[in-house]
């Protein structure tokens, strides 16, 4: 690890075989949740440092900052950690569409069980 | 794969190495986020039989039913699949705490960012 993460954080994560803390972002004040992504240690440190959510891409194998092609960046308030440490929550403003399909969430779409009338 | 998910489902997700997706746990009305763990395709199939939370633990590598000791029971209302098929989000009725800590949700105890004053 080469990562700038403050070590006391760095050494509270349980991070995956390749080495990735989950990321939820929920949206400020309505609670939504808008997505779920992945960080190595150095896209926490700069999600921490910069407030613009940063995340490690596993298909692409680098990082990526939200919204940097499509300018739906999200502006990071506040970060929690889970009581486990392979967690994270965001909560974030965000612009526009948090989805790339261009839904307002990533979890519009598919349903796979509806509540019970 | 031996589970029994719809395979429609399990032909939709992008699991990780292990064969796992992650969960992100929703309060239904409030919109707090309570918890994160991970589903195999039986966990996954038994919450949506059953509306009872059902994960898998890779520290014990076993499936376990939320609240089966504790009583901390998850009634899920609704289950989403995210757009690249690798979470799924659950609306749920929380009994008690969702912490095996006593805490209300597992993002409760520490915060790495706080919001600007």
């Amino acid at each position: 690890m080469t990562s700038a993460l403050d070590p006391s954080i760095a050494a509270r994560l349980k991070r995956t075989a390749d080495g990735l803390v989950c990321a939820v972002v929920q949206r400020r004040g309505t609670g939504e949740v808008l997505m779920v992504a992945w960080m190595d240690d150095d896209a926490l440190h700069r999600t921490l440092t910069t407030r613009r959510a940063t995340y490690y891409s596993r298909s692409r194998q680098q990082l990526w900052v939200k919204g940097e092609t499509s300018g739906h960046t999200q502006y990071v308030h506040e970060v929690r950690l889970d009581c486990d440490g392979d967690a994270v929550l965001l909560v974030v403003d965000q612009v526009g569409a948090a989805c790339h399909t261009g839904d307002a969430t990533c979890f519009d779409a598919t349903a796979l069980l509806s509540p019970e009338d």
